[in-house]
Order: structure tokens, then C-alpha cells, then sequence
């Protein structure tokens, strides 16, 4: 039967993905515990194939010859290095002179009739939205990488899982979807945000067909956890709750829901890259399909292992749009390579710890807002909330962490005073505190709105 | 490697889905052309085989035992009216009685590693949502049929098409998703709702993209035309539309976008049913797939070709969930069949003429509210917009229309004595006619929030 086009059934050879890129639950028994030289023996042989393919795309090939890099210059992983970085800026400026896509892409829509594509769209929070092209081999590929990632946190093939992400030009609801759906045969249950599927009616599916997870936010996961408990239902007792969201206070999740919260990282183009296991050593990063590399923020030059900087990432798993030293832009360090006591040689990552480009320099120190709010809420008087502004006095960069206590009034002199103290011995600069009341910060947080909670406000230039 | 259960991937034959529902371009120039012996010699093999699988599962066996029914009695077509149909006041029953999912599923969560499913919902604008499990081979047969009519309605491989229903516990946005990436290589750009993205956005991503078709209600496409006109774009000239939703005003629709309209029928438990070609002289029923018969609304007995009544219908395409003479209640009415202008042999139906649950017995006749409605907006003066109300007075059942016209004041009584007689003529019953202003209705059609406009409501009750 000849279509004569090449439908995405018939687009890539499953045997061969599933070597690539091996599925849970097997992943588990098998290449999560490589050694290390096979680790990079395969990243060597995977980065260098995608250098070939970005030199083909415009976006890579002008980039690298400024900088007089060439993909034959790619010998041992250490090369990686003499190929140049670039940031969410470099891709608007692509998009903007060549609308809608930029000239970035590895794929097309013009040849989606022998390569089979999907196209989706970064969350426009700042900024106008970043396209992406995903052949068929990406969103596999990246739906196992999610599998994985969901079978780490504990859900398990065959689960009912309960799907409250928004389906949009964004990819994320739907990498879920594929990963839930292809890779674990669960049974996905899509309700979409509260303003698709009602919150009550969510608890209710969540209960009636005792689903493992609620993919949605730790926020939104807290106020489903409300309902519950106005419907009479216990988040405890009367769920079937294995997995919880990666975004949100951790402890009040855990607490809540009784099931323990694994801290993980991801982002649009390339989708889930690292998570915690079991073991909370740091995020092991799936280098299968990952080089991760820590840049400083403001140079772009290589920081040792263990120092904070900037993630700077290249995947090693598509065939379609390249991502080849996209700096990130988001905090974070690199443990060395060592054995994790789970058994995996993989690398591990800390947490995200903010962004880079919100970084201030106060006095001669880089100060970035979310490591000044982790700081501050160390003191266990406060609650897991904060929001950080930073200004112009005089002729000095300043600035401000508000945090959030339920203590009494009469003690707020004295935990502000802790606060700042501790603040200014871990950054070396002072900082300001002032307390809040819990509920306070909501408006500028958006605590109950956005996906993710802002966390600083740059009042400098207005 | 072996996983021990069977993936979403490994569950189909696609070689053999292909033969049994070949999917579009290669369609029309096929099974679309069969002679009427090869339709009704596949109808009968495909219909034997899916009884078989009706006698498995429990709502089937224990309605068929009662009436004394079973699969080996259908020796022809016609021996499917020995079979007992039910509605959907018996589905219902059915998830009462075993919640969550009712004892009508021919597929089940438990064995999800065996054979992947997927769970959906219909919509809950009346009663309880009735839920139905899809097998990964009903999601992809499913879709090869809705791509069939997206192909026949101006939809072509490779176009890029804007998905702008919502992805929620309904499998309306799935299908369509599906239809559209698997098997028409389309570039899906999913906006979803306008709660999820803006009017405007969804306008600027289909001019950008050049979107052949945006798929959602007629009203909700008449808005986007709205907005686009504001943003100073021509809804004729600056877009590349080839295809109309089916659900809406047709001229409206067709002189705001300069594309034509096809209608279709399709519910939430098979999908896409039957639709029109361009010689619009019926819709054509996707014979491969569906036995379609009409029976009386009151009693279930057949009624003649050309005659109107309830639709019942038997889908002969899955191999999970069941629906085995299901009278849906939805009005329309058989062709003979004959061989249309356009080479095809297929059965046609006429449109959906209403709900069967909405009749109205008015001095000894059966009304339909939206046979008045259609009827009464023949009247060239009166807008595509119509409410009809019944209600008790004194001893007997009585109907209003409201109906919309842009006409004088002093026209009024002119235009509802008519449309009153045409009424009266058409139906043999008198029938109440008042006029309303433009958008005076709205309240009660909830046209700008209900993906369908409510038509009707039963006061007699109350």
C-alpha cells in the first residue's frame, strides 16, 4: 500500500531506538550501570554525530566558523570545549530574522512528508516563544528518557496516571503523555488544567480509578490536596499516590501526600536530562542523550567540578533541531564522576539553583536571587516562601529578600537580623531582609497563577 | 529486549489495520469505489466478529441472553435486527452499577500490560460522563477514519493544522492530534481552548504557519475571524484555509472564510461516522467501519429508507469496547443505496435533524425542536440562531420558537405569522413564533461558552 510518504509509523526502526536509548524498566538492570568508559565512549561516538548534523544547519554552521570550529576537531570528549556556546538570546535573534522558525531547526515542515514531524513551542513567560521541530526518532527518544524519569519517581507500567498539565503549543503535557502511553503502557488520564477539568472532578478521577501519580505542579498538587480534604478524602490514606511533581516545596509535599518527592531537571527543547535517585546524592544526568558542562555565567569559561555556574548542554540523542552547547542559562554544579552508592556511574548535578541571568553584582560579588532565598529560608522560624528585589540607591546595586514567618510580631527584628547575618557570612555581602506574613508575597510571586513561582523582581532600570 | 509486556508499538499489526481500513490519499482511489456486494460481504464477516466479541462481555451477553439473542444467528445483514439495541440511559445504568467503568468495556486497566489502552470520556453536558477504553488498535483505526474526512474536507499531507479544541478527559482533541500527525503527516500546532492560548495568538500562529484548517466549533472560528480582522488580516485572503469545522452556520462560515463547508456526523464512542463528499447529496457512511440503521424513537422498530428516526448504530472496527446496536438518539434518515455522482457506493445518511430524547408529542404528533428550528429559519429574514421552548398549558403540551431577525419592529408580526404557517403547514401542528434581537438568545444557546449552542429546554417538568 504506497502512500508514497513515509508515515511516522514506518519513520524509525523501534529495534534500534530501544538499543540507543533503552526503555524502563530495563534501563534499570542494564545501562543506568555502565562503567564509566563505556559511558563516554558512547557519548564520544553520539556527540560527534551530532556535531556533523548541526554543521549542516545554519544556525550551528555560521556560529562555528566564526569561532573556526569544525566537526572533525571532535576527538575526544574533552574537545567539546573548542565549540562555542550560545544562549536563549542567540535563538530569538535567529527566530526574529527568520520568521517563524529561525534557521536553527534541523527539521522541516516542508519535508514532513518523508520525515514526520511534531512542532512545539517554549512557555512564553518572557521573551516570544522559541519553536521547536521534533522528528518521530526526538519524541521517542525523549518519551523514553521520561519514562525513565517517571519510573524512578515510582510509577509503575500499567499505572493510572492522572495528566493535569496544559496541552499547548508547549511540549510538556504531551511528553508526559508519550512517555506514560508508549513507554510504560499506562493508563493516562488527561484532565487538563482546573479551568479544562474542574479541581473536584479531578480528585474524584484521581480516587475513582486510584491513580499513582498527579502530573501538575506542587502548587496545584497542594490545592487538589485541599479539595480532597473537602470532600472528606485523605491525601494519605485514600490515594494510591506513588509520584509527586518536581516543582513545589518538597517537604510540604511529602508531608501532605505521605510518598516521597525526587528532585529532577529538564527544559522545553530537550526535556527531561537528570533526576535524584533514591539515593538524593545529586541528579544523575541520562548521558546517554547528554553532555552536561558548567560554564561561568558571565565569561562562558569552564568552572571546575563542584563550583557553581551555568548549565551548558548538548544532547546527543535526536536527529532533528540540534541543541549543541546551548547555555542554559540556569545555576547548578557537577559532582565528579564517581559510583553512586544505587550502583550508576552516571553524572550527577546539583539541584537548579537559579538563574544565571538574574545574577547581580553587589559590591564585587555576584549574588543570584535564588541562592539568596535558599539562604534565608535555612532558618527554620521561616516558611518555604520568598521573593527578592533588586534596585538602585544611590549609586549602588542593592538588594532585598522578603521571607515569610508566622512568627509574632515582636520577634521579626530579631529573625531578620539572624537572617541577614547568615546571609552576609555565606555571600560575603550584605543584604537586606524583611518578614512578611504568610500569603503576603502571593501577588508578587503568582504563586497561584503561574506554572512556577517568580521569585525576584530586577527594579534597577525602571 | 524483552520488557514482559507488550508496548503501544508492538501492539498492531499496521500492515493489516491498513488492509482492513486503508487509510487517505490511497482510500479514494479504493475501498471508496467498492462495489455494493464487496461493502456488504465485508459488513457481514467484520459484524459476525465483533458479536462474537460483544457475547464476551457482560452488558452484551446478559441484554442479548434476555432477549434471547446470540451471534451465530447472524447468517446476513438483515440478521442484525434480531439483536436488541439500548441507549445511553442503559450506559449510564451500566457505570452505576459498576463504577468507574461499567461492565460495557471490552478492553480493562488490569491487563494494560497485554494490550495497551487508552481512557476517554464523553462530554458531561447532560448526566454522567460515560467512560470507553480504546485499544491502541481502536485509537489508530479510529484515526485512520477521521483522517479520511479531515482528507475529504480539504485537508492535505503535510499541511500544517491548528488543533484548537481542548485535550481533556474527551477524546475529540486526541483524535483529531492523531488522525493528524499518524496518518496525514500534518504539522499539528496544538493551541488548545482560547483559555489556554489567546484568540489572538491562535490567529497569528495560523497566518504565520499558513494553516490549512483550524480546528474547532463554527462560533469559535466566526470569533478568530473577528479578532483576525481587527489585527488588520483578511480571513479570504490572508490565510490558507481549505477546511470548516462542521459544526456551525454553513453560508456564514463559507462567505467569512471563502472555503467550503462538508457536514459529518461522529459521537464520542467511535468517532467519525459518516460525511459529505462534494457532491453533497448525503453524508457517506464509513462503511468499512459502521452498520448504521434507523428505528423508530418511541419503539425501536425499523423505519423505511427516506423516512427520519433514531440512528443506531454498529461499529465493525474495534477490537475493545463494544458498541453493538447503539441507539444514540440522534434524528437523520438512510439514502437507498445507490452509487453517487462522485463513484461511491457507500451508504449516505442525511444530517443530524436533532435529538430523539427532545421529542415532544403535540396534539398527536412527534416534534423535534430542531426540525422546527430548521424549518422556521428558512425565512430568508431571519438569522441562523433559534431557541424553542416547551412547556404545559392547562391540560396540554405546548412549543415556542424564538427566532432571530435584524428586521424592523413593524416587520415583526408579519415574519412570525408566517413562519408560523410554514410551521404549521410543514409539521401539521401550530407552533409558537417570537422574534428576538441578535445575540438576544445567547443566554440561553449558550453560543460563547458550550462547544455545541443549546437548542432546547423542557419546561414541562418544572
Amino acid at each position: 500500500m504506497a502512500s508514497g510518504f513515509t508515515r511516522p509509523f514506518e519513520a524509525i526502526d523501534h529495534q534500534a531506538l530501544m538499543r540507543a536509548h533503552v526503555p524502563p524498566p530495563e534501563y534499570f538492570e542494564t545501562d543506568w550501570l555502565l562503567g564509566p568508559e563505556e559511558i563516554e565512549a558512547r557519548q564520544l561516538e553520539r556527540l560527534r554525530a551530532r556535531a556533523r548534523r548541526a554543521h549542516d544547519v545554519p544556525f550551528f554552521r555560521s556560529r562555528w566558523e566564526q569561532a573556526g570550529f569544525h566537526p572533525d576537531q571532535l576527538q575526544c570528549l574533552e574537545d567539546l570545549w573548542r565549540a562555542p556556546s550560545y544562549t536563549v538570546d542567540d535563538l530569538r535573534r535567529s527566530v526574529e530574522a527568520h520568521p517563524p522558525l529561525g534557521d536553527y531547526q534541523g527539521a522541516s515542515i516542508d519535508n514532513a512528508l518523508e520525515e514526520p514531524v511534531r512542532l512545539f513551542m517554549s512557555g512564553a513567560t518572557t521573551g516570544a516563544p522559541r519553536p521547536t521541530l521534533y522528528t518521530q526518532w526526538d519524541r521517542e527518544a525523549g518519551a523514553i528518557l521520561m519514562a525513565r524519569a517517571l519510573y524512578l519517581q515510582g510509577v509503575r507500567p500499567g499505572d493510572v496516571v492522572v495528566n493535569a498539565w496544559a496541552y499547548s503549543t508547549h511540549n510538556g503535557a504531551f511528553a508526559f503523555d508519550e512517555a506514560l502511553h508508549k513507554w510504560l503502557n499506562c493508563v493516562v488520564l488527561t484532565t487538563g488544567t482546573g479551568t479544562v477539568t474542574s479541581s473536584r472532578r479531578q480528585v474524584e478521577l484521581a480516587h475513582q480509578y486510584q491513580a499513582t501519580a498527579i502530573l501538575t505542579t506542587g502548587d496545584y498538587l497542594m490545592h487538589l490536596a485541599s479539595v480532597a480534604k473537602d470532600m472528606g478524602l485523605d491525601p494519605k490514606k485514600d490515594f494510591n499516590l506513588k509520584a509527586l511533581p518536581n516543582i513545589g516545596d518538597r517537604e510540604l509535599l511529602e508531608e501532605t501526600w505521605g510518598v516521597a518527592n525526587y528532585q529532577s531537571y529538564g527544559f522545553h527543547e530537550v526535556q527531561w536530562v537528570a533526576l535524584e535517585c533514591p539515593e538524593r546524592q545529586g541528579l544523575h544526568i541520562f548521558e546517554d542523550a547528554f553532555v552536561v558542562q558548567i560554564v561561568h555565567p558571565e565569561t562562558g569559561e569552564r568552572v571546575p567540578d563542584g563550583e557553581q555556574g551555568s548549565l551548558c548542554i548538548t544532547e546527543i540523542y535526536k536527529t532533528g533541531s540540534p541543541q549543541f552547547r546551548y547555555n542554559i542559562q540556569d545555576l547548578s554544579f557537577l559532582h565528579p564522576r564517581e559510583q553512586c552508592a544505587c550502583g550508576s556511574w552516571l553524572r550527577r548535578m546539583g539541584p537548579f539553583a537559579g538563574r544565571a541571568d538574574n545574577m547581580v553584582k553587589l559590591r564585587g560579588v555576584n549574588v543570584w536571587p535564588e541562592a539568596v532565598g535558599e539562604i534565608a529560608m535555612d532558618d527554620s522560624r521561616l516558611e518555604r516562601d520568598y521573593f527578592v528585589r533588586a534596585f538602585r540607591e544611590g549609586n549602588r546595586d542593592e538588594m532585598v529578600v522578603h521571607v515569610v514567618t508566622r512568627a509574632d510580631a515582636e520577634q521579626h527584628a530579631a529573625i531578620a537580623a539572624d537572617v541577614a547575618a547568615r546571609l552576609k557570612e555565606r555571600l560575603g555581602v550584605r543584604i537586606g531582609v524583611e518578614l512578611a506574613a504568610p500569603g503576603e508575597l502571593d501577588a508578587w510571586t503568582e504563586m497561584h497563577s503561574a506554572p512556577k513561582p517568580k521569585r525576584f523582581r530586577d527594579e534597577r532600570s525602571t
